[in-house]
Parts: structure tokens; sequence; C-alpha cells
């Protein structure tokens, strides 16, 4: 395990990790804000009897280093990794085949946080991220999830290849998705599953490629080669979440 | 019809501009970069004579405000929108039954570039954004099309309900993404097409909603409420991908 940034900000971002009772110490709100989320904020930090601070525009882009923060900063305990096994315990615990994010090499935090809160509503039970060439849970990355970070563990590996091996022995199989692959709408993705979701400008790396047992092609209809990362990992999630509908 | 920022970087936007014969007027290139890409866009550039010039990476900043160039800058005459007829023309010429994306306030320029991305890509005719309240084709909305609105054309309407209204007549129908409405996997998205997609925060504003036929629902499997704009965009384009494959 290991931790990363203590800074949240971004309104979505701060009240789901209050919601989600994460460790706030402290909240920073703009001076003067008083709209609905602003008061929702307040509500939810006086239940915790938080300290709060009104503070200026620039004092909260200081904070956090830019200005998206959309009138809020928080100090929480750091975000911490799970491993691999808590991430299959969890869809045990739920009595549910295991559903995987698995990303290899995701560079930009705003993909990063897109795919986290994608796994969210996809009910995947868990991301795992390599430890290396990639983006981790940043403070830019957890406010692009919308507070999914808080809900949806994510793991650090070292080897994703080697995980993926490790997780296939276990009874998943992993589909990623590429250019030159079987057909998305004709695949069967129901059963334990791993998605591999690649680089935003190189795609899968042909190691991981691999190791994977399919690979998917999602229709291009135009001109342009592929989606963005975040849209084509939510474009072949979503058709896993139909076939595990039709299962059930 | 309006002009918008005429410079363009960013490795996969310029190439693609490129490619599209955008005429472009200069192109600005980091000195000693010597990989693939670089040197495709070299190859593209003298077939065309173009202006080449080999700049430091603070000269490249400096050009387009922002260290996200990857190494190239491109001056181009400045993009124009077209009309809502254009549009329609477009999809006649191709004997398809017109399928527009129509955007409803989107604010972030990333999300802007992956949306027109994906219309590319799911062979939509055109993309429809409103004046006002909206992002326009900024060159970061152009980066993160990766090169789509050299293909995809975008119109600028100042009034998104009028313009529904006035498609419906042409017998397009409307479908929008929301939470509460009709479950997405079970609903019929052939014919000729409109999708909704609504603001980062607020989503579909109800007045446009109200103009819309149909409310399509992403099931959400977790805790968190909503998806990415781009990604719910894409998941419901990709409904429309499949309802069409179908039908020809």
């Amino acid at each position: 395990m290991r931790s990363e940034d203590s800074i949240i900000y971004g309104r979505n971002a701060v009240i789901e990790a209050l919601r989600a009772d994460r460790p706030v110490e402290r909240l920073f709100l703009l001076k003067g804000s008083e709209d609905g989320p602003i008061k929702t904020m307040l509500r939810e930090a006086k239940k915790r009897h938080l300290q709060m601070d009104f503070v200026t525009r620039e004092r909260l882009t200081q904070l956090c280093g830019n200005d998206g923060h959309q009138g809020v900063v928080a100090f929480v305990a750091a975000f911490s990794y799970v491993t691999v096994e808590d991430i299959l315990k969890r869809a045990e615990e739920r009595h549910e085949e295991p559903f995987i994010f698995i990303l290899d090499e995701i560079e930009d935090p705003h993909n990063l946080g897109a795919i986290i809160r994608t796994a969210n509503a996809s009910g995947a039970h868990g991301v795992i991220i390599a430890k290396h060439h990639a983006v981790g849970l940043s403070p830019a990355a957890v406010k692009a999830s919308a507070g999914a970070v808080n809900f949806t563990p994510v793991a650090q590996v070292t080897n994703i290849s080697k995980t993926i091996e490790m997780l296939k022995e276990k009874g998943l199989w992993f589909v990623c998705a590429d250019m030159d692959g079987e057909m998305l709408f004709q695949m069967n993705l129901s059963g334990p599953i791993g998605l591999v979701v690649g680089n935003e400008g190189k795609g899968v790396s042909p190691l991981v490629k691999k190791h994977c047992d399919y690979i998917a092609s999602i229709p291009m209809c135009g001109e342009i080669e592929s989606l963005n990362a975040s849209v084509a990992c939510g474009v072949v999630a979503y058709e896993i979440v139909r076939a595990r509908m039709k299962q059930s």
C-alpha cells in the first residue's frame, strides 16, 4: 500500500468524499459563496464537526495549485491503494463474478478519473493501474472521478502482464479494445472478466495484448481511427453490463 | 458562419489536419525531434510545400499558450462553423438517415473534443453546439478531438430548443440521457435521430429535455449517479450505431 496526495477539490469530489465518510481534516470554502452545493457541503461538514475556513479565491487556487477548485478545497487523509486480492474479495462478498478494469499506462489524470467513474457506474469491483509510466490517484484524477475513488478501490501493480496471468488462474478472462479484433457487438462478454484499457496514444501495448484472451473492435464509422481512451473504455464496459444484465 | 482560433497543436491533431488538407499556413516543430510521428509530419508538410520552422520548446509553449503541444504547433486558416442545413445535406448526400449530436452547454473543451471524436467514429453527420454558455472550437477542443473536427462539421446555434423543433419537422426524433428515463438497452434507437448531450454538472436542461422524444437511462450499478459527459455520450452513441447496423 502507498499513499498519494491528500488534497481534493471541486464540488462533486468534496461532497462525495464527505458522504463516503472519508477522513476530511479541514475544509476551505470561498468566502461569500452561498449556493445549493455549498450549503449541502456546510450541512455535511457541520454534522461531522469539521474545521471550516472561509478564504479568498486566490488562497484556494494556491492551496490546490490550479483554479479548477469551484470554490472548495478539502484536506483529507491520503488515499490508500488496495491489493488485487482486496478487489477479488469484494466480488466474493457481493456474490458476483469478478469484473475488474486493468489500465495499461493511462497518462492523463482526467482519463484516469473518468475511467474510475465508469468502473463504479458499471459495477466493476476495482481498478488496477501500473506503478510506472502511468498517472496515479492525483488530485486532478480524484476530481475527474467525481467521487468514485471513494467507493471503487484502486490497486497498483508493477507488472500488468503478470497480474493478468495471476487473475487468469483465478478464472478471469481478459478483453481489450483494439482495431484488429472481433466486432464488439458480436462478442459474449459474460462471466468473470478483466477489461484492459490501453494508453491514450499507443493503445494497448503488444506484450499486454498477447496476454488478453479476446480483442474487441469498436466499429469506426468515420475517418478517425480511435475513440478517446475513457470513451472507448465506457463503450466496452457497458457491453459487459449488458451481458451481465442478461445473465441475471 | 463564424471563425474561431487558428492555432492547432498536438501530434494527432496536426497530422490529421494535414491529411484532411486543411489550409495549414505554417508549421512549428521542436528543434532536434526526429521520431516517427514527426517524420510523418515532415513528409506530409513537404508534399504541400509548407513553411516549416524548427524552434525551441519554450517558443512552442509561447505560441500555443500552454505546454501540451507535444513538439508541434500549426497555424491554420480558421475553423468555420457550418449551418444545420449543411449537416442535413451531408446525410442526404450519403443516402443515410440523419444522425446528429446536439450539445446542451458542454463547458469543458476536452469533453467537446472527445464528443466530436465520438461523433466522427459513430458515423454522425455533424455536431450542433450552443452559441452561449458553451465552449467553442478552441485549440484545446481541436486537440482533444484528435483531428475529428477536420471531418465532422460543427454548427453553432443560438437556441437549442428551437433547432430541435426545426429538426423534428424534418423527421428527426430526439433522445437524451438522464437518470429518470427508460432503460437504454431496451430502446429502439433506429431511424433519423438526434442525440442530445447535457452539461457536465447539470445534465440536460429541463427546457431542452421537454423537447426530447425519449429519455434514455444508462444503468448505474454503483454509488455514483452519472458518467462523465463524453463517456455517457459514447455509450448512447454506440447504442445508436448498434441499431443502425442491425437495420442495414
